[in-house]
């Protein structure tokens, strides 16, 4: 089965991060790949990459770099594909990266999440997807139902710890 | 026709940024809606909005709002629809409704662009729509071929003006 | 006994530093709740909380979240009661959460203390139910004098260690 | 009748920023004063006020200031009421000002608005003494379904406006 | 004559601020061009650009870019070259495009002036060339004596003013 | 009469901020010379200036610099005398150059005064001055209380706008 | 013996740093004394330190604090003396402390040094004293003489390391 | 053989960072020196050093400096010679060091690389003596192309790890 995701980072040391998309992806089923490849050290592989990618049946892509983070918006000048992008943290605090991935001029979009965020990175591709596939729409909506059960529960536990500051 | 985007701004005075974003919908017939809801002012009906989106066919919300910009998130939260988010400009640079658009927490995404970016949140929606519909893809396509012919025919005219700076 | 403060926080793991608020509360004996409430992942929860919390009797809600945080200016938005917002730091080193919570539009403030300040939220609270309540005022009157006999008191100790400085 | 709200500003420049506070008290009817003392050229002046205010019937206090921005801590110092902090503008985007008041050490909370968040700042003073005054809590519930009605009327408008960009 | 410096910027509307590098290459006699091409818009153009520049004679790149700032970064992936690059204020002070372009990863430099330094980059480039060019070198040393007299003549004019202040 | 102040600027265009420092020096008296030395364009002369300057006379330095501001440093390194140092606001808000002058390593101090500050520099030195005169100490009490009865003259005038707002 | 240089602190938890000030004092035997006063926690004991220091022969005060530090802005208010500012870094990196301590209003100067910079606040303290005590300042040439020693050394240890890396 | 780089460092304690400059520099047989010299602690050295190395065949300047870093822009207002600006991270995650360092003013450029950035400075000092020198182009040219290599082998290792996640 072909893959819809394509995950890409500037590095292969940003895979603990990145794999958070992978991870989802996995979970709900949807067919993906992973690759690094950097914007600056290979270039024309990031060129064919870009020009190749909706041809090969890629609907999605996800990419995450770190400092002067110029993968996403790299891939978005070439691909008409919507492109994701995760500001990874290698310094300043991740700033340098947030900064040099959103702030795309008019014409080029990234559409970019929190640093570090490529947990909801994997979701949003999803839901990019699902604005023309039911089913997988059908999976992010229990995922919702998910998110909402595990601080429910999270809370009764936290029940229990409580009545020790509560005052009767 | 029923619109397939649905622009949300924090305050009508955000027109002027978040009109960007309509026009470039309204140039490749992308069918939209626009309206003024505010987080703070107006949660029911944001939150009524919402939790029908959906239901009504709409496929990608873009929100836009300044500040301590709640907006796009607040909607993320309850659809499980893509969100688009424009920080608007209206104080510290906007380094603000950057920040409190783009750092949500893991589990709900917001798809962030740059600050007062709205044209580029109409064509990430588009681009969005596009994973499901190849006449859309088409038109992204030739919006991408009309940038480089723009800034060639710029180069061009600047062409004229720089003999005045080279030696020969 | 009815709790006139109710602490929310985003995530159960922002207790730690929340739990200041709550034993500050208790050591004053001011009856209060804590709960955990995610803007983003139990959005009809929040609203439902901060629509019946003054019909419940509670006087002030002080909410703690981080990154992205909503949740103060969430709650803020539905209920007439004060809302004292804690920005947690989680990212950025709390400077997102910061910004996010305390740069409310004109018409819903939150009452926003220092990056991680659940103590001083707890005092603030009782300020304000102080405003109506002069046996709670006598209590800040004498946690204030403490306040000062505490740093009276390291200056005596640090007094033997100074002379090791002192020129005579 | 006494001032229930003292506003304070640290210097007379401020005023056109502190009056929103000002306004809005007046229009619900909450008796105030307001007067300009700086915490760092009428020192002594800043410690009377503070020591005498909770005495003289005052129940809140607003203090508004700008660059190293201390006149509400100061207050916090030495007056066991509440203290509602508003960044004033006026170097580095206000963000001086806001950190100078905001980032208050444990024991001393100063409640802080937006930057030049002045009329949230007489809201918040509002929502405080309407923790034991039921009649001002009316007013304030009032004022937010105003602030709902503001802004159907505007998208109202803006409706008309929109017909410009939807395609049918 | 063949250039030896060649000058790029993201955008015609950067021409302002990136002419006076070429106003400086000029006045010292370094052939140079001048031209608009966009990381972003014109990918494949860039490509093709740094692919041949040291082929045609090309010594030193100047790149000038603003917000999400790539054009610097992207040439230096391609070409062997020295590339300068000068971040252009376009959004948050230059701040965005300043860590866009300086914080370049490991393997790929550029060499990066201050906010709007399109002066200190021709000075640089021709610094570059001077290192194998002793006549440059000569122009350059003679540059620097001329900036040592402007401010001492600056300084004597002062020097009529200043006696108003001086106190005998 | 000999220079007790030695006031430098980095260019004559920063005279407009540098000035308030003179001006201040000429009303109590306090002689002084004022010039415009570059560290960057004419650094013999700053090395000579500040190795000469305890032998004139000179007792204080005032150096205001914009950007990279080196020029309070550079002299600070030089010269046993005290430096104080304005960082003039020339990009990113003073910010830069705020960073540039406070942040002197161990060993060589700069006592850093608020961006464009000029005034506060020139008061500064003569509270340094004062350590050792007791008649311009005495001055400095005179300043003081004025600038107290400047605040409460304003307080008054402020008080027949006020009654406007009042409620009684 | 009387001090001469008095140093305060926020907290005692401030002594690792601001004891590095004191050393350096007692290193060119200048009296001084030291304690911890909190502008926040003993307001009143702040003002009548203040009030008192001059008359009491202290000729230059320095304060370290940290957060929204108004300590040295608040004592600067009320003695004629001198006060330098040390900027403790206990959140946002020291950013809070620094903006809090270094933007003060016209009229009112702090020398604020580097965030945690507590020996440039002993050394300043001395170089202020100097200049009107030509025996101090006879003790701080010696001490920057000594300074260049240490570097010189360090570079001839470096020597014998950098042969490592030179290309013969 | 003579040195064509030299390297110089604040402070023996940037050594670690600076060697990558070094190392690199060794790797493609440029001959270097590398010394400790600091702007503040000794002036005289920096000047003369500065003043001499055109004259002793050095052709490019490596200086990296923290805090308040005016080493680079010192240097580089005396020598004619191109001056390469390494902010060492110290304090402010480094931002101190980066704004000192590349916020130099019109006319005198110090080419700055990112914080910590020591190894691209050693790799752009090669660029620009290989303006003028084939031998040395040669060998970037195959030390860009050892880059791809790299991150291609890694790409691959990451293959077999990815099949963890794919989906087929």
């Amino acid at each position: 089965m072909n893959p819809s995701v394509s995950i890409i980072m500037g590095s292969t040391s940003d895979l603990k991060v990145m794999e958070k998309a992978a991870e989802f992806l996995d979970s709900i089923a949807i067919p993906f790949e992973i690759n690094a490849l950097s914007a600056h050290r290979t270039p024309a592989e990031v060129e064919k990459f870009a020009r190749e990618a909706a041809g090969r049946g890629i609907k999605v892509i996800i990419a995450g770099a770190g400092m002067a983070a110029h993968l996403p918006g790299v891939i978005a000048a070439t691909t008409p594909l919507p492109v994701i992008g995760v500001p990874v943290k290698a310094s300043l605090d991740g700033m340098d990266s947030l900064l040099a991935i959103v702030q795309m001029p008019p014409g080029i979009p990234v559409a970019t999440v929190a640093i570090d965020g490529a947990l909801n990175a994997g979701i949003l591709a999803a839901q990019m997807i699902a604005t023309g596939d039911p089913a997988i729409m059908e999976k992010l909506i229990a995922y919702k139902a998910g998110l909402k059960q595990k601080i429910v529960k999270a809370n009764e536990e936290l029940g229990a710890a409580r009545y020790h500051y509560r005052t009767n």
